[in-house]
């Protein structure tokens, strides 16, 4: 494979940003970084280089996979939360994100920020956020999820795809609503309808009235797909969604509703979730699919959003996928911040 | 000295779930890398590679010791709060620990976990939980302190009074209740007993009545000095305790009732303990023991468990012991998880 | 350049405690490693080895900038808050600075503390904590700011005028009070006025009445400019003080009244400043001046201390001054700590 300098400086804020060949190459990276862990020829290309990730939202495998990433190039990533740093806000004093921004791309190689609905006032604030950070960023800056997309995960689940199904073009991938007590974002759900409709698939959504996503979003899938003369459709019946797909995504999502008077209502959208307790993916609608593939960004809600059955299944890729963050975000921060 | 692969991938929970021979081979190590702090050929073994540190508690010591232990093999230790992991509990929606598990078990070579009495609802949980990761990585767990046992501190124990005493078979240490407002961990202290006894040392326990340890402990300990054809005895009268000991260990720990209801009471502990103010190591008692080597854990509780002059004296050891938390540390993390 | 060991375990809590010719030392090594920023020849000086961050305050440039030295130096710096630390205070049991002290100086090879003034009940305290912490270490203790100075910062100013001015001597500088709603340290005023009158400038102190800074520090102050046949002077006249300088340096401060009690009072302190809204160094100000750099350690609390055309304006050097932390960081850790 050839290496190029194509990718050097690139922010990443959603994989809808960047050119097909540009994630082609990134995902033939990472499948060699996986192939050959600790020991391929990149693994020092961030050899005393630091990577800032910065918190809004508390994290999972976000920070431990974006962390040992940055390691595993012989890096180092600081993680990093809001409560130490001292930004401005409405109500107080404090360093503009013009001001943070320009130094920290004085100390690191790039900058990664995570920041979900309960931390924004509106739908959308966390996209505004993350762009003025890149704005005034000299360095590549990352989305670690945001309100609107999450490009690593959509990255991490096509890689856990190609492993699977070798052959994506014309797949079938169902995204389902699932109930459950976490009124998710709608972040890694829109990234993939996004990545997975760009490389090829034909992709069914479902979920019960009151769910619909960004119609930015829903707009830009149906256009992907469209180019791939693929179908694109949106039901709410829930049986019928499950015939003859390749793949299941079932995740729990919060209501358009979610926001109002400039606040996350959490609790109404949990209530409101857990009156749709039949939409949940189990054994006997896994049976309506085409042998399908069960995918999901975890953590799963397990009894909710899928039955046991379901998730821990020889069909499920759950924890492959889970693996393919670190292989991603390794082979991205090689591309665009690394030295080789 | 010659390095072995038969410890790869092995948890370390309690030394007594180890072999004699293979803690031997880790002290030995220890004290290689001691002698040769930076300049070792195994100073890269860890390079390009996360060990995750899990603290349900906080920690000085063995934070500090565990992250510089992984810098000085050449990797990395991620600090993980629980607070940032969203794990499910009785009362919220969250990830199971069999999720966590494997999908670290992707990222990292070794996983560390730390859980003491107040984070949970009856001794033994500490342990139960710690088993429960274990059970679902692939890569080696680590205690860094639970509920029951400090495997790392038992070692630095060892190593520092083998430095100190050349011989341990034979050598008598007492290890003794100390007053204080901490209502501290059994863990320490039992740790000490099993690895004392089985490195061939005679123990003497001494509490006041109501100060039990655990019996499993108690009756493994015993057994470990009949196997080595030394004394176990158990004692409430505190001058007798202290004649004739070749190493004096002084520790708070709290009563058997600390748990009532499901929870860790620590208040009315610290109320009960304040009351044996006699119960503490001084000057006077140590003129009965045979010129005995004081150690302790740390921190030290001054002017409770001991006085400022025991501590502070030409026969205290602790600065030594919390040194070789380092050593042996990073001796377990090469043999078990290291590239070499 | 000739490299040195005569700083080899060097403690740095105030640049005044250095000989003018070792800041020398610091600034031309900081200037070869900024022209050479990751390819120099002390690279992997710290290889191995762990630095200690210890905030008891929050931070933002100090925190990043020290951890990116680290790894620039091919360390790692560990992050501790005191909450994870169990330090002894007069209401709780804990651990003494001595013993924290002692263990630290056993696996790192340097501590760096951060204490200002709502940490503290008194000015003084944290000079007082971080110099018991200089005592009992036995490696080198840096202050990242504490309530009377700030040497780091100091570091950067100088790098930063010498860069921009090339000749410091004789050029004068105007350290001028800000209102704002910060209520912030003496720290980097202090520090400032005591290095820039070290290197030779001549130094003009204006403030509203009230807003005296330490006696000791404006004495030595004065004493320097007196060793270097520099003028310094303190006025309560805003527009004379601008008149003719070279470097501006508007920046808020708390007053001497701060502390009541045992208290910091930051409520009454930003009540008490944001009368003087006068105080701010604008563009008018601005053009009294010898065509003036601008400087602040920042965060810049921007509208408040100075507004947003002065400081993003050409002569403003921000963002170069906050950069020069890591190059001066980097270059005191390998002159004091580093393996070469």
């Amino acid at each position: 494979m050839k290496y190029t300098n194509a990718l050097q400086g690139k922010s990443l804020i959603c994989t809808q940003d960047w050119k097909k060949e540009e994630l082609d190459l990134v995902l033939d990276l990472a499948l060699a970084m996986k192939e050959n862990r600790y020991d391929h020829h990149l693994k020092d290309c961030l050899k005393n280089r630091t990577f800032f990730m910065f918190f809004y939202n508390p994290s999972v495998r976000t920070r431990q996979s974006f962390e040992a990433a940055a390691t595993e190039l012989g890096g180092h990533a600081q993680f990093l939360e809001p409560k130490s740093m001292r930004l401005k806000t409405e109500k107080t004093a404090g360093e503009t994100i013009e001001d943070a921004a320009k130094v920290m791309s004085r100390y690191a190689v790039g900058l990664g920020v995570r920041i979900l609905e309960d931390k924004i006032p509106y739908y959308g604030a966390g996209e505004a956020l993350i762009r003025e950070y890149e704005q005034f960023s000299s360095i590549p800056v990352f989305s670690m999820a945001h309100d609107k997309y999450h490009p690593f995960q959509g990255l991490a689940d096509i890689m856990g795809l190609k492993e699977h199904l070798q052959e994506l073009k014309g797949k079938k991938v169902l995204m389902v609503w699932g109930h459950g007590g976490l009124a998710r974002s709608w972040c890694s759900v829109q990234e993939h309808l996004l990545i997975a409709s760009r490389f090829g698939m034909s992709v069914r959504l479902a979920y019960p009235r009151g769910y619909d996503l960004d119609s930015d979003v829903i707009e830009k899938t149906k256009k992907n797909c469209e180019n791939n003369s693929q179908e694109f459709s949106i039901t709410h019946d829930m049986d019928e969604a499950y015939k003859d797909v390749h793949v299941v995504y079932s995740r729990n999502w919060m209501s358009p509703e979610a926001y109002q008077d400039g606040e996350f209502h959490k609790p109404s959208e949990i209530e409101k979730a857990m009156k749709h307790k039949e939409w949940i993916c189990d054994e006997e609608k896994m049976k309506l699919t085409s042998h399908a593939l069960f995918i999901h960004p975890m953590p799963v809600d397990r009894g909710n959003e899928v039955t046991d059955g379901v998730a821990s299944s020889s069909r499920s890729i759950i924890y492959d996928v889970a693996e393919n963050r670190l292989h991603v975000q390794k082979a991205v921060m090689a591309l665009t911040m690394g030295k080789y």
